[in-house]
């Protein structure tokens, strides 16, 4: 028996595991509108159980988290697979050329909802149990299970919920495939996030809008909303706010090669986006350093006084900005906060408003981490081609919740195409990621219990 | 006979006055939607003849303007009295203590739309044809009327006819009253008005809005935005347009001291407006000197990206700002805009889209002319006291109009109470104020023929 009897179970019985996978995708599991939401848990649940995963659901404030574990008892390393059930409304209905509950297979693709986001790829990960144990007859290595209802409504319950189970979740290596592979199709390894500091600040002025002709006499919030956003961030694109870059971890040499390694076609880019040239950031316009290693203070909003067409003559008396500002490692969301306020009192800005709307921590696996070469390893082997490495990339995602309680190295192993129309109509997975994703999945596990580096330090 | 005679017709025949007026009031004339606009063109127009005015209505492309002249045939000096009939709509109606266009006297004010807003203080001047020649039979001097429908739709036809009817309304002094008296009730004149340029500028970055997290790589039209406006205006309050202030007039020593003797309670004002201070701007922080001097950039409005409730995170593709900038003599729109655009242009802001939403000149009649003492003694006289002298206010009008393509001096002479509610249920014109009126207009027109002044230079 060997990992090629796996990846021949897969091959011959496509047709059993697109069925599974096609129950799973026809229950609704729309977590902002708690649609379906337990008994997609319940579902995911039994699935699980008939692979001889030991699961359990827990409640949460919200909706469940379902947790599974199989393998030896003693079985070291142990493998944390994470995953969402959850997936976004699929409004507008109408922009669909299929129901998005009923999975729909055209030009090699699974269309429904959830099917790449993240249904379709955390099962994946299940369905290489069920071909590993079939072929093997039992797992070299612990693997866990965990799969939160929440994630698209900015996992509430996740953060807690490890925190309070530590030793029920402690592994050496947590694995989420979610996000998409590269443009060409080439696969990729993806070994962090970037964190995220959201806030609204508000400026008042006068206890109602005025008319215009009082501008000469009445202090305005929008001239200074505008010179409190310019201290913010120069026009060479620096952030200004004192300490911000501070706890930017120094890169490593392998990550900066790594970033380098990724193909980019600028002119296709540029036309794309309708664009003529990239911004100026601390790694001049090179695109991919500066989305992987680059904190960004980014107005995401910016409202004040007349909105609509055509001219109102009034002296607004409020303006607001948000601001999404994305951390790298090691910066920390409540540091930045504390910077920001600081830089605003400081300025004359005490006054200001902030309201803030989320944060969280960035991560980062280094890139010379045992564990990424496995992995890699692993990727290559089934998709016949070496992946690109990732340091990082922009999105949002919880690793740093597992990180962060439980001090594992994290890693990101997309099996969806770029293409994939998440949160958007017509969302979809190729077939081929499905089955590469168990057989990536089930080679992960293999290796975990063969080779020789040690991941767990 | 003496001007006492006519003060003692006002008195005595204040219900016939009223009754007049009344039915001036009760034809709706609502120029946004053209309501009743040829029909109080008409109405108007007859309550002239009554009078011995000869009259003409002139067609314009909306709404007619209403023509007058009374008087000697070599009636140096000519006195040209302008107002408009045109009214705001009356909505929200539920607001009204009384039908809009059934004036109602209550608490010695006259209420209905139009009252003061400028039917009522236009119809003050008509009739003071009526007590003047009640009592001296004839006029001393030739006194005109330009009375139009679309001063509310910002006067469209206004600056054409005027260019095209310089000898019909070829004069020696403009007076028009509009806006109010003193919050505590003291009379004014006043002298000007400031101009104004409306622009909203709008940047663009890529084709559509991005993902956040492209905000480390990709151009922020909303960050440009910031630093463009910034550029526009210190937090000192200066402009910073090369050249702004280079046509800015400079102040006569008697205009500064009668901007210094208006009586001002900052702290009152502080309170009601909920602000801790003023803006610092040229003037220092002197409420009056720089609302009457000082040239505006304002903020009305302002908008990128994400506008609703809560966090979304974008990189906007899109930001607009909308500037009203108040002009003071002789600081002229259409140069302004052309500094404006340079100094985008220098500082590489050449691709922001302007569009020009209304432009037009400050106007300011010297301090020093004498019609200002004349028409200061004629208010005098009337109301018991001397008038507070404004050589400007920062609101909107035609004065420029005239100023500019006759070449005449233009004062403001306000007879509406300060608590009047312009464009606002409940509009009123306190009673005085229209008696007072009446009596004023004659009493300049007694004047013009009697001072020994030269108010035609």
């Amino acid at each position: 028996m060997s990992l090629t009897d796996v990846y021949r179970y897969v091959d011959n019985n496509q047709d059993k595991l697109l069925e599974d996978l096609f129950r799973f995708l026809r229950q609704p599991s729309i977590s902002t509108r708690n649609e379906g939401m337990d008994e997609c848990a319940q579902l995911l649940a039994e699935e699980m159980k008939k692979l001889g995963i030991e699961t359990k659901i827990f409640p949460t404030g919200r909706h469940p988290i379902v947790f599974g574990e199989v393998g030896p008892t003693n079985g070291d390393p142990t493998l944390l697979i994470y995953g969402h059930y959850d997936v976004q409304p699929p409004e507008p209905l109408e922009l669909w050329d299929s129901d998005p509950f009923e999975p729909t297979i055209k030009n090699g693709r699974i269309y429904a909802r959830g099917s790449s986001d993240n249904k379709g790829q955390l099962f994946a990960h299940v369905k290489a149990i069920e071909a590993y144990k079939t072929v093997f007859d039992k797992l070299p290595v612990k693997v866990k299970f965990i799969f939160e209802g929440e994630e698209e409504i900015s996992s509430p319950s996740l953060e807690p919920f490890v925190a309070e189970h530590k030793d029920l979740l402690k592994s050496d290596l947590f694995v989420v495939s979610d996000s998409h592979i590269h443009e060409s199709g080439h696969p990729l390894v993806v070994l962090g996030l970037k964190g995220m500091l959201y806030v609204e600040i508000t400026l008042r002025g006068a206890n109602k809008d005025l008319h215009s002709m009082r501008a000469a006499a009445v202090p305005s919030p929008v001239w200074r909303m505008i010179h409190l956003l310019a201290s913010l961030k120069g026009e060479d694109g620096m952030v200004q706010i004192p300490g911000f870059y501070d706890n930017v971890r120094p890169l490593l040499p392998e990550e900066i090669t790594a970033a380098e390694a990724i193909p980019f076609d600028k002119k296709e880019l540029l036309s794309d986006l309708g664009i003529t040239s990239l911004l100026q950031n601390r790694h001049a316009n090179d695109y991919y350093k500066n989305m992987i290693f680059e904190p960004t203070c980014n107005i995401s909003g910016l409202t004040a006084g007349y909105q609509e067409e055509g001219s109102k003559t009034i002296l607004p008396c409020q303006a607001s900005a948000k601001l999404d500002l994305r951390l790298v490692p090691d910066q920390d969301p409540d540091t930045i906060l504390g910077l920001l306020k600081n830089h605003l009192n400081r300025n004359g800005y005490g006054d200001a408003k902030i309201t803030v709307h989320g944060g969280f921590e960035p991560s980062r696996t280094p890139i010379t981490h045992p564990s990424v070469q496995l992995a890699s390893e692993a990727v290559a082997e089934v998709f016949g081609k070496e992946p690109y490495i990732y340091p990082g990339i922009g999105g949002a995602g919880p690793n740093y919740v597992f990180a962060k309680h439980l001090n594992v190295p994290c890693l990101i192993i997309p099996f969806a195409a770029a293409d994939q129309n998440n949160h958007a109509p017509n969302e979809s997975l190729i077939l081929d990621g499905y089955f590469n994703g168990i057989k990536t999945s089930a080679t992960l596990i293999h290796k975990l219990a063969t080779t020789n580096i040690t991941i767990n330090g």
